[in-house]
């Protein structure tokens, strides 16, 4: 069996949105799975010295114009939602608690609060919306609303951020193919030319 | 006569240099010419609140391992100078003193440069080591020599800059194809794509 694909994302990342939707059929078509890992690019930046896109002068405005026509190269639905950026704790939290139970069905989470943000343009910051989205997928969300109070939870994902940061994850989205690291949507095509050719 | 491609970088930019290497045969395809604007990161930083990568945590250690994957994947001679970064100023100003006579000159004196710090490894920060390569040119060094004291020369880069930061340049390489913007010696292949299809 085949190494899966690492995938690192933020939810409140439109750059990771556009990763997550064309990951797992490029993976799949190299017999090959994905991980995936919700962060926090919150920590990350305090560690790299970097700060959110859209507050920043010059970046902030290009990332603007760039991430439509981007989700259009890619054939992908795209809105900048508002409001944006949002707190992504308990989504993160959430997807992995049912990670742990049903990895499959962390995934489908994953994306129907992706589609929930990016597409439909309705929050996903509060833990109420995160809830609303796990009953949709059939999740048990009496027993997910106690765990997402839980010390246990809240020390899950920052050992899955530390772990990201120590990994050299500095972004999102963040790929790691067999060891070897790719940031950004706009490095899609080398994952893929890496996958083919085992490496250049 | 369509449209000149906008192409921006720093002489200290590895991504810039990548990108050096390609847009000319990448415009020509398309019937383009270039125009070319060397720039200088530090005050563009200054504006966005960016710093340069290498000294980053995270990104830098990433960029350190992506620069020469990223020279691999787009076959281009590539090799990380010492010392890095440097002072590019002498080598912006002698371009745009060069250009203002002999655009074409100019180019190639661009072209020299950056082969000579990546591909040969050696300084092109000190005035004399610009100097040096411009004598291969063919350039009349003497006055050069005394145009890149002058305080012309200075405004001259400054505007230049200015402009830049104006026009929303956010790093190196930065390119604007019919006003629309990319940032990255890995949106080329985006670059190509516009250029092809006309926008999307």
């Amino acid at each position: 069996m085949k190494q899966a694909i690492e995938f690192y994302f933020d939810f409140s990342s439109p750059y990771g949105y556009l990763g997550a939707c064309l990951i797992d059929d490029l993976a799949a078509r190299h017999g090959r799975g994905v991980d995936w890992h919700p962060i926090l690019l919150g920590p990350v930046f305090q560690h790299s010295g970097n700060s959110p896109l859209v507050g920043q002068p010059l970046k902030g405005a290009y990332a603007m114009h760039d991430l439509p026509r981007m989700a259009r190269y890619l054939n992908v639905s795209f809105t900048l939602p508002e409001p944006f950026p949002i707190a992504t704790v308990a989504a993160a939290r959430a997807f992995y608690w049912v990670k742990d139970r049903d990895p499959a069905m962390a995934v489908q989470l994953a994306k129907k609060l992706l589609n929930r943000f990016y597409v439909e343009g309705r929050d996903i910051g509060a833990a109420d919306a995160v809830l609303e989205v796990a009953r949709d997928c059939g999740i048990d969300v009496d027993a997910l609303k106690t765990a997402l109070g839980d010390a246990a939870i809240k020390a899950r994902l920052k050992e899955e951020v530390d772990a990201a940061i120590a990994k050299g994850v500095c972004g999102s989205p963040f790929f790691i193919v067999d060891g070897e690291p790719f940031w950004g949507s706009d490095r899609l095509q080398q994952v893929e030319d890496w996958l083919k050719r085992g490496g250049w």
